[in-house]
């Protein structure tokens, strides 16, 4: 392993989340401290600011600034979705070399691990010695051989407060608008609208249905389910993933013809509102999901710094075409290291919610999920009561 | 004034707040301590509790209930839309003689500071004598003959974090989707949406256009609007009331004919898009704008106990239909003290921004709006920070 040295660049892609910049944060901070590092620039909107030579000097950001982005969201680089076409990738050598950058740090989901995965191909190919370490992000949780994703903890707290609150009112709001269904991101994976449960403190707590796309329903299941519900509670508050409703019950599509964002949604409240003739809400908050700051967890946070940092320690160690993972350390109190798992492999795999997680009637996750994903979002959220039931004895008479 | 004594009711009425639960425990706070009242007695969803006999014991909630109640959102005795029929008046006076209530509490916006009034009514008519006071809560804030409505803060909070930390994520996704619509609640009423302009720090900050429903837009302004924004900063966050768009550009209907909720929203993410080539996104939070209590602003909730505990002492003083207002002091520092407003007043007029909060062009709020909201949301959001400009001076040549 050469102890090289040279500039570090650290770009970040794909959809951001509230904690992206405490990777930033860990990889500046970290990089400030390795004598191998010469400069640290930041590559502006991910793989594009490499294209064309356009970064922004890291290494001299003020404190303040260093401290402030550890709670703002959006990515501080400018994000892209970008795929490299062939042409690229002699182009992105070049201008690697220019700068005499030997480190590349790529910040992102799926797709970025490949992308950081054709920065080390292309390295390699023209025999230019750089190291790359991808470092993982996403809301989704939906990269392997990790155990969750920085970014993750933020957006689950987020949507578990979301369901529960709006659930109470829904709760509170009586026959008048029993139903509600609040829309969570997720196509593929329902890691993050498992998630609204984490706030339920007792039985009858919202949501009281979760529908994810590993276990894709039809409407005539949704309407069974919010019928029994509603007869048993009074009310149903329905977390829903955005891929959740298989193809049959789906036709919406928008003026260009492409199915429309959230059409599911929109499509199960017409029909239970249709079939069961109740008054259904809808939430939506879509990308508050992954920018809203209030909610951050700071178990996240720190995990998202720790990511950035062990990039920059393992690429200056020589270390190249992986992606830093999170390792649960066995035991009861909760604790994380880190590990490596390959680039190509990372980019080419999609974690789902595993069986064991959801339950047998495929409309709520399980205790073993609970425990997965408790400590993710840090300390429980604060709890919210209910009147004592202590009736008073009815006096007046007539039509009670 | 008769010192009476008797019991004293309460109910919650309308669509429920953060902070709706604080005035509930400053009237059992208050009522515990007032001499005159016997025990305080919680009416179920609203005036419906009073016509079915159906009330909570509210006197013997323990102290943990209380204390938890102040951060619980959604309304802890049950709300409801009802509107009193002419037959229902002997009935509610029956009622509340048979129980013994001399002392009646109302808590909603103007329909149910009708309610409120026409149970002082239907008391005189039957000659029974009875204090009814209405306590003012909605997100909207459109109660007249108040500085402003409990409720309001926490809402304006919410939505100041939410279009603010929605924006940044819009900013940092550049060219790709630069355009973002946050639907804010306010169908006749501007002031929550007014509240994204809350937390910019500086100039650019998001949100870039704000739309009101005093000022309704067409939609060739908005497409102009954004036009010029996005070729001034390459993106545009937008704060959008559901009222805010002129008739004619709304013609979407649901499965059933009635106009869609968020139709307007919806409606202008497609024109945007078509007329400009620019993918837009939308947000929707919807009822979480009045139920999520992780951005509850104290001074809000403060306020809402200030105005349950108000409306006792003025009930057991001998004090019938009025609303309790909150009246802001004269001077640079920010305080309120209570007020009083007659009943069927505030039930029949709706406040709406004035001229001087709103920009000449219709499309932000002006500094004196921001001067009047600022300080019902608490403290100032905590600060983010964007990357000093540090370019790094190319070197690749080519393609830049």
């Amino acid at each position: 392993m050469a102890k090289l040295s040279g500039r570090l660049v650290v770009g970040q892609s794909g959809g951001p989340t509230q904690v992206i910049n405490n990777s930033l944060v860990g990889v500046i901070e970290q990089a400030r401290k390795q004598v191998e590092v010469t400069d640290v620039y930041g590559s502006l909107h991910g793989i594009t600011g490499v294209l064309k030579d356009d970064f922004v000097d890291l290494g001299q950001q003020p404190d303040s600034v260093l401290a402030g982005l550890r709670h703002t969201p959006g990515a501080a680089l400018g994000s892209v979705r970008y795929k490299l076409q062939p042409e690229d990738y002699a182009r992105i050598v070049h201008v690697l070399r220019s700068h005499q950058v030997r480190f590349f740090c790529y910040n992102g989901g799926n797709d970025s691990m490949d992308t950081a995965y054709q920065v080390h191909l292309a390295a390699q190919k023209e025999g230019y010695e750089l190291y790359c370490v991808g470092i993982p992000k996403t809301v989704d949780n939906d990269l392997a051989y990790t155990d969750h994703c920085p970014g993750y903890g933020s957006a689950a707290r987020f949507v578990a407060h979301a369901v529960r609150d709006s659930g109470m009112d829904t709760e509170s709001m009586g026959p008048s608008s029993p139903v509600k269904i609040i829309e969570i991101m997720g196509r593929n994976a329902g890691w993050l609208t498992a998630a609204a449960a984490l706030a339920r403190q007792e039985d009858g707590d919202p949501p009281h249905l979760i529908y994810v796309p590993e276990r894709p329903v039809d409407e005539r299941t949704v309407v069974n389910d919010v019928r029994r519900t509603v007869e048993q509670r009074g009310h149903c508050v329905i977390a829903l993933s955005e891929g959740a409703v298989s193809d049959a019950g789906t036709g919406e599509v928008d003026a260009f013809g492409h199915r429309m964002k959230g059409g599911a949604a929109e499509y199960l409240a017409r029909v239970v509102s249709e079939q069961l003739d109740l008054k259904v809400r809808l939430d939506r908050p879509n990308y508050l999901q992954r920018s809203f700051t209030a909610t951050l967890s700071a178990v996240d946070a720190d995990e998202a710094y720790l990511v950035g940092q062990t990039a920059v320690t393992l690429a200056t160690a020589g270390v190249s075409g992986v992606m830093v993972t999170l390792q649960r350390e066995p035991g009861d109190a909760y604790r994380c290291t880190t590990g490596t798992a390959p680039l190509d492999q990372v980019a080419n795999a999609e974690r789902f919610l595993p069986d064991e997680y959801i339950n047998a009637q495929g409309n709520d996750v399980t205790e073993a999920f609970l425990e997965y994903a408790r400590p993710l979002i840090g300390p429980p959220l604060q709890g919210l009561v209910r009147l004592e039931h202590l009736p008073v004895p009815a006096r007046a008479g007539g039509q009670k």
